[in-house]
């Protein structure tokens, strides 16, 4: 049963439409925040799906080291395990694997490398990451890709994109769930011509979507958006593209001028972790001595828990408060190492994505996307 | 304006009442959770309210530093520029000037010691101390006391208390807001005939209720239980009493068979915050590889967020949830470095500690006081 995707509106190569799965329908663009073991980091799931999330983004990689598969499946999968009953799309592992292992040796069969965790060896094969997604209970499970590092050289670009269709394969034959759509991943650097031959490889396949994968790893922005323009053209319209690992603000639109239909990004949260917040403005810092007296909110008419918590309680399942959480109380809990400071203003800025992909949205069904993305890069970037 | 307390009932010396404040009332026995430096950690204040806690307890000596007197004063003091609209005691800093400062000179008209935070010279006075607590909105203020190391000797343990007596008179001479009421605080160490005569000089002086200081500091318990009953017999029975920092399950119990009304303690944040959990049958630690793959909540009929989420929905202003958080899940977080563990944690163990206090008070209410005690305490104690 293929993963229904619903293309609703095009606005030039901008899109907006519904991707529906068992667990409840996303509406796209839309941005996934990651919750890499099982939740993000501080924020309940009830206060994360009323902060506007839909789908979110776990790892298997994690997951699999702990709790472990046989925990989760004991707990009746991660759905129940961790609180969240929407729709949750797992990452294969192939990024992880090369950004977090040790001795990796890579085959056309397996992977195998070290654990981060305890150093034993793990061995992941196409067949089995997928596998391992559906007993998890993912709703979208990722391809296993083989994920190089961008500055290797075109001959291991090549290489790793050609095993990511080997692996393509091998992965749609996996046993998985009905209810488990599965996505490619497109692989290929900054290289247009191999995107394109990868992109077209993998579209002839039994595929729910496609990941892209291997971008926004330090290359040139221009060279990230000439690929995605040469996916656009080549991928099938009426299947949905993730562009994974992007979520900063500026570049999320940049995606979604580009026809790219689903985000995630750790940004906002570890940006929030460290003190960084998000404006129509740009990028503050709420250390920063400028908000030890500082009576006002984060910025006005925001609706997030910190900006609005009164509006918070009726619509975010959060306290009631009469007031914002002033810069100055946020940022004396930052002074103090007090946890609030961090989890404030993690949800104000997962919000602030949420928001502006909603906004996308609506401004790609009100065919004026061009125009909301220009006069919010222009605020954005004159701020920062 | 004194504060009002209302003693409705006693149960033995167990009694039970109402403190009135123009900020909600207090249903003693109470027990008032810490926000140290203006939140209980981690804890939204709306979430603690509906945990059940009525006045918590913020402190001064950190308050003093950061954010800062001034600062709380522009951001509208404690109570605005922190989100809790209920009623907050505050301490002295007495305590804090003896267990966390470096270089401390005590006379009788100052404490001068060194700031932990900056190195740099701070000096409390009795009349500062009072005014600062009732400019940064306390509707409880602390006198300031000379609070001794138990272990320093008779002489030294005298010394305090007299110098306590003396600081309480400058205390009742501070200006102050007439809405903010004032506890002097009881010192005299495990010396029965010093506690009654310290008591006695309080009593005679305009408090409207007195702190029980210089206990639970490591004395034999049978020693701190002694002092409580000299002075519930010497204490004015129509004015609470507040025994300073004790919040061990059964040491509760203990304090209100007593005649003790209030309780503070950062307890149940600080062994949640550890992977400690209060259950009927004595503490538990999350970590423990035995909840591994345990799908039962911390324990059935607890009715605390991350035990009865569904019921925290309505009852909590929390997000609303279909199952219990598992010990496995809870297990899982902990053993990652999740941060959700620390806070539901919390909770829970701040719920437990409201819990015992409003099931005290019930018990009191019912004349079975001495049978709730005993039936809890063999039950906690016999599972530890």
């Amino acid at each position: 049963m293929p993963l229904p995707f619903r293309l609703e509106v095009s606005d030039g190569t901008a899109r907006s439409g519904v991707l529906s799965t068992a667990r409840g329908d996303i509406e796209t663009p839309a941005f996934m925040p990651v919750a890499t073991r099982g939740v993000v980091k501080g924020i309940l799931p009830g206060a994360l799906k009323r902060l506007g999330a839909s789908m979110i983004l776990m790892n298997l990689y994690h997951l699999l080291e702990r709790p472990g598969l046989e925990t989760a499946e004991r707990l009746g999968g991660i759905h129940a395990m961790f609180g969240w009953d929407g729709p949750i799309l797992t990452d294969s592992g192939g990024y992880q694997v090369w950004s977090l292992s040790e001795s990796v040796s890579i085959s056309d069969e397996a992977v195998k490398f070290r654990s981060p965790y305890d150093g034993s060896e793990r061995t992941l094969t196409p067949e089995s990451a997928v596998e391992s997604q559906s007993r998890l209970g993912a709703d979208v499970a990722m391809a296993l890709d083989d994920c190089p590092d961008p500055k290797a050289g075109a001959d291991r670009i090549r290489e790793a994109a050609d095993r990511t269709i080997r692996w393509a394969k091998h992965c749609l034959e996996a046993a998985r769930r009905p209810d488990c759509a599965l996505f490619g991943i497109v692989q290929g650097g900054t290289d247009l011509a191999l995107r394109r031959e990868q992109a077209s490889a993998l579209s002839a396949m039994a595929f729910d979507g496609f990941g892209i994968g291997g971008l926004s790893l330090g290359e040139e922005k221009s060279s990230t958006w000439a690929a995605l323009e040469a996916l656009d053209a080549t991928l099938p319209r009426e299947k949905p593209r993730y562009l994974m690992g992007v979520g900063e603000p500026t570049d999320l639109l940049e995606g979604v001028e580009r026809g790219v239909d689903l985000f995630d990004c750790v940004l906002p949260a570890r940006v929030g972790r460290n003190g960084g917040f998000f404006t129509p403005d740009g990028r503050r810092q709420i250390r920063n001595a400028a908000f030890r007296d500082d009576a006002s909110p984060l910025f006005g008419g925001c609706d997030c828990p910190a900006c609005a918590p009164e509006s918070g309680s009726a619509d975010l399942g959060l306290p009631a408060r009469k007031t914002p959480w002033s810069r100055a109380a946020l940022h004396h809990f930052f002074r103090v190492g007090e946890m609030l400071g961090p989890i404030l203003l993690s949800m104000h800025n997962i919000r602030f994505l949420l928001r502006l992909a909603a906004s996308a949205r609506e401004a790609v069904r009100a065919a004026r996307f061009a125009a909301f993305k220009a006069e919010f890069t222009a605020r954005y970037r004159a701020g920062e």
